[in-house]
């Protein structure tokens, strides 16, 4: 747990998460209770979305220097299904030549209101520079940082885990492909780990298997039949191409051949096993079309899971932020 | 009637409409209704706008593969003053690889509980081919189709008519200029025919007249001055140079001569005919400024009747879903 | 006071303001009102945002020629803290050939019920010429206006000058550095002229000056130390490369050194003095990060109250609107 990951840096001086940055450090029953609340707002495909007013209020900035359309429309509906007012800032990478211009932009929405900042960097360690010279009341959401953290994906692959398997303690997850460049594994296998889940595995080529100081507690599997061997749960990876040095040396095709997720080899892992996939896919490439779009995925249901965790997430953050400023009135008073 | 162009598609077992993906097949009572349902939701510029909860709660999301600020801005204004929480995506040509891709987006987005696809393509088959495969809660309302089909479009324009003649079987419309390229020209037409039109003249140029199947009962024209003689409406369409292969071929000033609607050949219509242009207009090209914003133009009453048809389109269908899944649940019960 | 600037087109028959394209010809009192109102709507951040229904109903249209995410946010949320809806039109200056294409625009939105058009472009004019052609419901505010005008920023420098310095009359206000292409020292300038500030200064190189005939009642300086000598206000101004004709001939370090901001030559000021700054600072050319971020500066201030001011324009101008058609129906029962 170092100040670097913004692990010590999002809480505040109760403890409590004032900003979310990371999922380490976050301690099992703070877990739960996060996934708990997102449950709450889960919702069928065709029943009305949940609202209630949370964030009545309150203005929510969308700052995604990396553009994803995906996952600034999950945070919009969040927030709006919150009661927030939202603005999108479209930010180009070019648009920010230093940390200087980003705070500049932040001092500007804080000046006008905005207390919640939503943001999506290609580089690391935006949102916790951010998190450290935002006002008191204000706080940072991180929805994704280069390869390194994407804490609401993590929360929302858990959630769809235990609504599938229930009990994560034993459960058998591994997460195939990728893993070197992926922020989606690191926050995914934090959470589980802390979680306690049966076994979490990682599966990859050597040229994309992170060091041995990361995931510290998963076991590492260099063949794809022996790493999803039983498994209860098969998570691809997208190929992050972007974050790929010299990306042309990667053969997608030996690639799709030996460690894509096809109906074939899908038979390795248990029959009942659920097969995740963060999006956007490289249909053909990391899974095919017959396993993305067949019975054992669930990769829909992440979505889904995605805005609820978000909800559960902006209402935990706004909700702590409001407790301090209660006590600190209570101590003025 | 055929299902390819989604006169079949966008029903549901019952009959009634549950995507609005063109004018084929509607019959005379259905258009009427969604007519007088628009007049209903017509306000005069300087009138607050109207607003009910037909939508509230509902999630709308348009996706414009072909640009257009004003369609969508029609679109995004009927969904919010019907209630709707509205998202826009601004999707690039480029990241359609295929249709696919599409599907993805429209799955993702399903998943975050949008349920109303308002679809914008420069591609034919777009609209039906995500009808076909979205959830039974789920509706897509095509906003522009190719040259094929723009069916809020034909909606508007026959509003328009209908408020100023009144009766359309007496009425006589000529549709001038780029008919071969015009999905305007086949919507209209449809929705004109099949509401009794007094009468319909396609005047144009032979090479861009589109074949003899299409709108068959319509009569057709070469000389602009026997096209629009007597007529009692005159509706000037946009040359779409972007659909005309080749189209440095096009001479404009040649057809501007022959073919663009100006005071002094509007004198063979009818001197109370109106003039009609769905925008954006070519000034100078298929129509002269003195008639673009001279006495006898309803150009501006058209736009005000989109944001009201588009109103109504959506009223419809998402009654017509909400009325489907309540009798599933009787059904079920 | 000439047609050209829009300070009578501003007016309707009543003198009331229907639109806000500039500051001149307003008077103290008018200024007073909007000042107050401005007040009435500041929020220290932290605190929730303002909230009325001045808007609720009505549509705002952003329409910016000129980018300005800042800006244009700052407006949005003015807007939709009065309870308006609002439009943002990305509209390129490549898609606006001439004046016809916009007034086409603005008519198609107008019939869609867009009722207040908040403009900024880059060329002069534009909102002058809008405000002739507008319906007599619709309102124009000019949200910068090329080098010519920017009036809530003149207003929003004017509130913060007066939270600062209390009574005008005694306050010295030194403008400094690219004054010949800043709309923002036109139109503070001319806020603070008719306020009866106790001093203005003009403190630039000649080649920065503007004409004699400009601000005529404000003193000039070739100096900065004389400049900003005993000033209660220093106010830097963003270099504006882009209006520059041929800005290379610009010596970025060369400025820097003689008229740059710095926390050495603001001793020449009082050394209560406040700094301001419109914003985007060119960090280390007209102002230097330690004046920028330190205690003198109020440029969040200034952003803060750029809201304020906005929904005090805003709502000023819809209720001039609102009052006229209601004496207009009581004239016409």
């Amino acid at each position: 747990m170092t100040t670097d990951t913004g692990a010590e840096l999002q809480r505040d001086p109760e403890g409590r998460l004032r900003h979310f940055l990371t999922l380490e450090g976050l301690g099992r029953d703070e877990l739960e209770q996060l996934l708990d609340l997102a449950q709450f707002y889960v919702r069928t495909p065709g029943d009305m979305p949940p609202r209630d007013q949370t964030l009545a209020g309150r203005t929510v900035a969308n700052l995604f220097f990396e553009p994803s359309t995906r996952t600034r429309v999950s945070f919009e509906l969040a927030a709006r299904r919150l009661g927030a007012d939202v603005v999108n800032l479209d930010l180009q990478s070019s648009s920010r030549v230093k940390g200087e211009t980003v705070l500049d932009t932040i001092y500007t929405l804080q000046a006008m209101l905005v207390d919640v900042f939503v943001m999506r960097d290609a580089e690391p360690g935006l949102p916790a520079y951010v998190a450290q010279h935002v006002a008191p009341h204000a706080c940072v959401l991180n929805a994704g940082e280069a390869h390194v953290s994407h804490p609401t994906q993590g929360l929302l692959d858990t959630l769809t885990i235990r609504q599938r398997k229930g009990d994560l303690r034993t459960t058998s997850v591994a997460i195939v492909g990728d893993i070197l460049h992926s922020r989606v594994a690191r926050s995914t296998g934090t959470a589980l780990l802390a979680l306690g889940v049966g076994e979490l595995r990682l599966v990859s080529p050597a040229s994309l298997m992170p060091e041995a100081g990361e995931l510290a507690d998963a076991s590492r599997y260099h063949s794809l039949a022996d790493g999803i061997r039983g498994a209860d749960v098969v998570m691809a990876l997208r190929i992050q191409h972007e974050r790929i040095p010299d990306s042309a040396s990667l053969d997608i095709d030996a690639f799709n051949r030996e460690w894509g997720i096809t109906a074939e080899n899908l038979r390795y892992a248990k029959p009942d096993a659920i097969v995740m996939h963060p999006g956007p896919m490289n249909r053909g490439v990391e899974i095919t079309n017959e396993v993305a779009d067949g019975p054992q995925s669930v990769i829909r249901q992440q979505v889904s899971n995605g805005v609820a965790v978000r909800m559960a997430v902006l209402a935990t953050i706004v909700r702590n932020v409001q407790a301090r400023n209660v006590e600190a009135g209570r101590r003025a008073g």
